[in-house]
Parts: structure tokens; C-alpha cells; sequence
């Protein structure tokens, strides 16, 4: 039997796993759900947001589906770190960095749909292992580093003392991986075209590569069309004509700030759902954080939550059970009975979720 | 005299800088305007995009109107070098990153305005002289860059030939002078909040430098709150709730996308205009760009470029004309009497810069 494991997390998220896990409970699928612990207090009891615990249960499960989890910059996580655990070499890494890292969930999958009219519907593939999130991070230069940067006007200036430098890495591997990802997905939804977004008026070595890397592997998908698009034009579509996007490849930072830009476009963070998935494993979770200063107060709204899930079923080959919950979602949103406050309504993540629930008729 | 120089580029370049230059006459202000090449013909005929006639222009004059300049990947430039030229060592080189680099214009100061409601109205002001602009991208490393990126689990794997790393370049020098413009354009526009755009979430470092440094300047402006945001949370709200915004400060390639995503907010691009400024000079241009496609065919928003020179006008000092060109573009948009295609009408470049000139009467 398929087995999830649930990280409800901190903040909304467990308010939004138990709303979703309510839809799930109604489709009575042949899954098994086991519950583990992540997030910021375990950062400050234990030490690591992520426990060893936590790791052994996913990977005895099969997917994941995810809450939320309390994000902050490394200096005030450093500060609330237990007293006694102070000194002993514990550094904050974002829990969701790490599960995408450790795990090898290469492809963030975030798609990006009009719910309400049906607009547009593309999906944001981000890159999630490279890019400025490879955890190269400097400030004070060595050596090395000096030699490569040491003769920019500004850094001289400056002294290597002053300046930061933060390495964008671009690789082979990754790159491959993510482009025939994107490539595959298009052709699984029956898409024509793949947008691959970068900024190769700017960046001509990395941007070269990226190009010789698309068409290299445009040649094997024939009847999808493919565009290079700088990244603020992109941005700039993305809200003047969103219907033009089908997929959209973006190396990792890029693809961070497209995608909650096109969960603001779908009309806000509580509607959307994303996916992180590599050879290895996979976890699902919605793409708004958890908004610490609204926990407790049954406010989200679920749907994203329940979008991820609807991904979730997708990838582990139960695509009816996946539709059945994606149509839930449209038609609830469609119904406007139980609005949350994002969306300009009074409803509670309940209302919201018995909304979902009821929604979810077989037809 | 103020005089300035005029580069109409290429592309609609030439027509919207028409235009304005109309508006400019009817205010019949004590400015020399001279003119001067820009664009993808001298890159194509003699291997530079910005001549050295024109850095000498840019010498006698106080500041700089551009139209717009075509701007391709640097392959595609290559190959479209005149035979002569080529493999004598030019290198394409955006024209606008050349302005901003060999000028020293360090601040990118673009608004973000609701014309037509008045709903919203911020400014980004993106750093202009380092970040992944720096012209730090490399394609098959060398050994000291291999040192630092070769432990990457995906660098490992492709090896040094195949791997790309751009540098993101942040130094004290520029830092600072970027934040102390933020403060300043804060204070003279009497706005109470300025909005640092960071990742510090992921970037410990780098993101704790501009932290400091954001600390260290607020103590000098005590009127002025601050606050650090991710970008990707920043891309969101711009969207979901622009009114939140005064002053943003972000670094290059950010403020590129959120400036570019600023003008889809107001719009679309053909709404917003831009500033370079440094301590030694200035240029002021539309954010769009030269839109190939449709140059000759008159159907341009010069809006744009019209605000460009409004800014243009409050940075030499006429802060009234500066004024009174502002407002017309405002009644201009209002009036809806001569609207572009871009905003879903048919008139023509001409239409909408007689109607800007028709909208410059005295009050
Ligand atoms: C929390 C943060 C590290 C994360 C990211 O930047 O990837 C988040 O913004 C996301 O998009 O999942
Ligand atoms: C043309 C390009 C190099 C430029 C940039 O990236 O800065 C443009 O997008 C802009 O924003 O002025």
C-alpha cells in the first residue's frame, strides 16, 4: 500500500494538513498516512528543523505531503536556538532546502491556474538543487575567490573584507535534468510549448550553455516549440498576458520569485500547490509559508494544501482520485460559499474545507 | 545651459523620443538638446553599440535622454557583426550595462504609479553596477573557481568543463552608496518606509552584510522605517496589494525583474519610465524596449518615455516642468481620448503625444 508521510509543521500548516487530510479521508483511497515532526521548534529543542527521526520516516514512506514551516533569516534562528544547544555548531538551514537538497528533488512543480475563469493555465518548473541556492555564500573573500572578483571597480573599492560574493552554479547535470523534466511534462500534458527563462543578454557564458543545452534536448521532443525569454519579461507577462505561458523551465532563484508571482496572479498564496520531485523521492506542500502571526485562528484558506495533495495523488499513479480533487477545488472556488479572508470572504479553514468536502461528488 | 543629449536608438526608439521631444518644446524651457548615436546598426557597422563620439557627447552634455536600443543574446549579436569586423575582438556588450558601468550610474530609480487611479505609488530603485551584472560569468572554470564550486554534489558530477558560475557581487562601496540614495530619494519624497529586497532566508551571508550595513544607515534617517523582504515575497505583494510599497531598494538582477514586474503592475511597459543616475552623470529612458517588431509603425506608447523625461527634468533642477509634464501624462491617461493598442485601443504615437502636449496647459 502506498504510504504518506504528513509533516503538518508550524504556524497554518496544521490547520491547512488537517483540512486537507479531511478531502483525502472522504475519497477513502488505499494509502497509509503516517504523521512526523518538522519545523521551527525542533530547530530550537533539537537543533535541526529537520530531526533524524524524520528522514528515517521518509524514506520508509512513499511521498510526502507537507504543512508549513517557519522561515527566517539565519541570524534570528541563530538567536532562538535553545540556550543549551548555543555553540555546539548547529547552523539553521531552511528545512524545505533541506528535503530538496538531501532528497535530490531536482523539479519544484508549480503550476499556476485560474481557478475562477480559467484563463490561463501554465506550470512553473523550477530547478531546485543549483543556482544561488547551492549554498556558496561568501562574505570576507580567500584567496580564490579575490583573484576572480578582486578587480571590479566596486571590490576594489572595497577590499576584500567588504565584499560578498555569491556563486550562481550552473551545471551540466542539473541543467540536463531539469530541461528533460520539463520537457516530459510538457508532453504528458500535451503542451507545445516550453519557455526557458534567462537572462542571456546579460549573462553570455552561462547563457551559451543554457541555449546549446535546450536545443540539444528540444531535438528529441520535436512537436513541442521552444523560446528563450528573458526573466523581467517574463515577469512582466506573467500579469499583462499569462494565457501565452504553457511551461515555464527557471534555474532555482528565478524560478522562487516566478512562482509566487504566479500565486499572486492565480489571485494569491493560499491558492496555490506545488510539488518537489527527484529520482528519489518527492514532497508536496503549498507555496505559502506559515504566517506565524495567524496560527490558531482557523483564517487560511486550505486550497493549496489541497492542490498539492491533488498533485500528490498524480504522482503516485492515482490520477482519478486526482482529478476527482483538483474538480473539487475548481467548483469550490466557482461556489464563492466559503470564501477565506485572502480572498475577500469571512469563511473559517473548516468552512473552507467542509466546502471542499462537499464538492467532492462523484459526477 | 542645461543641455542634453538625445540617443534615440533604434527600433520604436526614434518615434517615442519624437514625441516626447514635442511635449519637451511645448514647455519652451532654456534646454540644448543635442543628438547622438546609440544602437544595434553601430554595433552591426563598426563593432561598438555605444561609438566614441557618443561617450564624447555624453562628456559635454548634463544628461541623457535614450529612446530605446535593440538587445540581444550575446550569439546572436555575434553573428550579426558586419564580415569585416569580425574575429578582430569586439564583443557585445549590452549597450545600456556599458552606459550604466562606464558612467558610474549606480542607482536604477524606477516608479511605479497607478495613473489612472492613483491606487498605488512606489519607487524601485535597483542597484546598477554589481550583483550578476558584475560581468563575472564563466563557463568551464578555472582552478580557483573550481576550488570553491567543485564539492557541489551536481559540480561533481559534470565536472569542471561542464559547469557555468556567475558571481553575484555585492561590496560595501556598493551597498552603501545604493542605500544612502534610497534614504535620500525617502526623504525628499517624505515617504516613511523603505523596503530592502533580500533572500536572508537562504543567503546567510551576503544576507547578513546588507543587514548590517541597512542598520548602520537607518540610524542617520530615523524618520524612515525599514524592513528587509524576500523577493519572492516582494514579487507577490506588488501584485496581490502594490499600495504596502514607498521605497524599494534591491539589487540588480531583483530589481531588474521587480522594476520590469512594476510596469506590468501599472499596465504594461509602455507606462513606465527610468532613471541612471551617479555622482557624474545621468540618463533617463522608458523601461521598455525597442520592440523590433513593430518599429515605423507608429503604434508606440510614448508615455513612457515621456515620464522619463519628467524624472529627467526634476534630476537638472526644473522640479515645476518636471511637474506639469507629470500631470499631463496623468490626464493624458485619464482622458482616454487617444489610447495605444498596448492599453487596448488604436491610436497612434502621434495621437497620444498630441494629446500629452494638449494636456500641458498651465493650471
Ligand atoms: C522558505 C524558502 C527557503 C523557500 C525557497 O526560497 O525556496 C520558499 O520561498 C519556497 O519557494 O519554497
Ligand atoms: C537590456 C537589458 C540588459 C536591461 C537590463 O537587464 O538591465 C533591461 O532589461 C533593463 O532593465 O534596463
Amino acid at each position: 500500500m502506498t504510504s504518506i508521510a504528513v509533516l503538518p509543521g508550524d504556524g497554518i500548516g496544521p490547520e491547512v494538513t488537517d483540512a486537507a487530510l479531511d478531502v483525502l479521508d472522504k475519497l477513502d483511497l488505499p494509502l497509509e498516512v503516517r504523521f512526523g515532526d518538522i519545523g521551527w521548534k525542533f530547530w530550537q529543542e533539537e537543533g535541526d528543523p529537520v530531526p533524524e527521526r524524520t528522514w528515517k520516516l521518509l524514506e520508509e514512506t512513499d511521498t510526502c505531503l507537507l504543512g508549513a514551516i517557519t522561515s527566517k533569516p539565519a541570524r534570528e534562528a541563530d538567536a532562538e536556538l535553545s540556550p543549551a544547544l548555543r555553540g555546539t555548531g548547529h547552523t539553521f538551514v531552511s528545512p524545505v532546502v533541506q528535503l530538496r537538497q538531501r532528497l535530490g528533488l531536482y523539479a519544484n512543480v508549480r503550476p499556476v491556474t485560474d481557478l475562477a475563469e480559467g484563463r490561463f493555465d501554465f506550470t512553473v518548473i523550477r530547478e531546485n538543487t543549483e543556482g544561488l541556492y547551492a549554498g556558496l555564500d561568501f562574505h570576507g573573500l580567500d584567496e580564490s575567490l579575490w583573484a576572480v572578483v578582486g578587480d571590479h571597480p566596486n571590490a576594489s573599492v572595497s577590499g576584500r573584507r567588504n565584499t560578498s560574493a555569491t556563486l550562481r552554479l550552473q551545471t551540466r547535470h542539473g541543467i540536463d535534468r531539469i530541461l528533460r523534466f520539463g520537457f516530459e511534462h510538457a508532453r504528458a500534458q500535451g503542451r507545445r510549448r516550453l519557455t526557458l527563462v534567462d537572462k542571456p543578454n546579460v549573462l553570455r557564458q552561462s547563457g551559451n550553455f543554457l541555449r546549446e543545452r535546450l536545443e540539444s534536448h528540444a531535438e528529441e521532443y520535436p512537436e513541442i516549440e521552444t523560446e528563450i525569454l528573458n526573466v523581467d519579461a517574463v515577469a512582466l507577462w506573467m500579469v499583462r498576458r499569462p494565457e501565452r505561458f504553457q511551461v515555464l523551465v527557471a534555474e532555482n532563484m528565478f524560478g522562487d520569485i516566478l512562482s509566487d508571482l504566479g500565486a499572486g496572479v492565480m489571485g494569491g498564496l493560499g491558492l496555490a500547490g506545488s510539488g518537489n520531485i527527484g529520482d528519489r523521492g518527492s514532497y508536496f506542500e503549498p507555496v505559502h509559508g506559515s504566517a506565524p502571526g495567524m496560527a490558531g485562528d482557523s483564517r487560511a484558506n486550505p486550497t493549496g494544501t489541497v492542490l498539492a495533495l491533488a498533485q500528490l495523488l498524480r504522482h503516485v499513479d492515482m490520477p482519478v482520485a486526482a482529478g476527482d480533487m483538483a474538480d473539487a477545488v475548481t467548483r469550490a472556488v466557482r461556489s464563492r460559499r466559503a470564501v477565506t479572508y485572502d480572498l475577500g470572504g469571512t469563511a473559517t479553514t473548516e468552512q473552507a474545507g467542509a466546502e471542499l468536502v462537499e464538492q467532492l461528488r462523484p459526477f
